[in-house]
């Protein structure tokens, strides 16, 4: 159990090394070497848990993903609105999951499939979107797959155009105005009338899952 | 005046040379060294144009911001939606364009002020915006600056997601898709109920365009 647990803070001690190295210098740039040396571990334990740069960076695309699971809500278009406004919140403050976002986005990433998580997300998305359309939230002409596409796509350009101008100080704001418009062509309005959209709400939520967490460490949120 | 000539011809070479470089390998890893073997001009010649590597990419980004000069239209809308789908159809075709957004998008340009694209299109949305204002196609809670800056950057991520999952294959259907999910939530009902968002309109305005430049090589679409 020991051992287990140990090779499990060695892996992530890993993945945080990555994370930053390919944040800072972008996949194609980025050596194990780099890594190597930022985590401070031995090669030998690099190779048993990655055998190669790509399965690093795909380590931490998969890490990134794993991190947005929220409480269960009766609104399933809030659902989907704190997913979002969660991920932009926790964009400014979280390494790992600034460097997913980046790796994902960066087009040069040669030899690298950047296509994982923009599909893995949108399938969450349009998993939220299909109990939205049986609970008749969502209006009569909306496609759940297209919508869930749209959702993901967008949200990826605000992030992009937030850190080239201003280094994602603004993504909360830009984050929110993005769901004002895109909700309104999705939404009843009645659902529409009753959602928080607004800019703190993601930080917000983000409290509310430290708190779950720390009365039910195992269970409830994961 | 034929000296004059050959200078902006070599400009366009060195520039169209530091595209297919740039889009090749991303800001980072490109090298003035093989921006001039590929434009296979002179070092003095390209050291005249250009001092440095940011410069050869700030030509690019420039030189695809001036691309997208379309006819006035009636419908200030219209006109904002046809830039939007003709740039996604240029997007496919033209490796200056892809050179261009690719610059814009890439998280790694160290030293590379990518805000440039996004504020000067900003720019271009935010005035089309305000004439669909004055002529009243807006609904009346829409703020032009910040709708400017959700078209720019929701546009940015379909284009990066497109080109993630499908190399652009299915940008026009994405970029579509994207118009319709913005459209509703700022433009009134009967000007909404008028505008062409169909995939096929970018090639459609390409064509006009083309047909413009051919009457009046000098004017209409400078």
């Amino acid at each position: 159990m020991v051992k287990q647990d140990r090779a499990i803070r060695t892996r992530r001690t890993i993945l945080e090394a990555a994370a930053k190295v390919f944040e800072e210098r972008g996949y194609q740039a980025a050596t194990i070497a780099e890594i190597l040396h930022t985590a401070g571990v031995t090669k030998g334990a690099l190779y048993f848990h990655f055998e190669s740069k790509e399965q690093l960076a795909q380590g931490v695309l998969h890490e990134q993903d794993q991190r947005f699971v929220i409480p269960d809500r009766a609104c399933k278009l809030q659902e989907l609105a704190d997913v979002v406004l969660l991920h932009a919140y926790r964009l400014q403050s979280d390494p790992m999951v600034r460097a997913g976002v980046r790796l994902s986005m960066d087009q040069h990433a040669e030899g690298l499939d950047r296509s994982g998580p923009f599909l893995r997300w949108s399938a969450v998305c349009r998993e939220m979107l299909e109990k939205a359309q049986a609970q008749g939230e969502l209006l009569p002409h909306v496609v759940t797959s297209v919508t869930a596409d749209v959702v993901v796509g967008t949200f990826a350009g605000v992030q992009s155009m937030s850190q080239a101008v201003s280094e994602y100080q603004d993504l909360r704001r830009r984050t929110s105005e993005l769901l004002r418009h895109l909700f309104p062509s999705i939404a009843v309005p009645s659902v529409l009338a009753s959602l928080d959209l607004s800019e703190p709400r993601g930080e917000a939520v983000y409290e509310e899952i430290q708190r779950l967490l720390q009365r039910q460490p195992a269970a409830a949120v994961s």
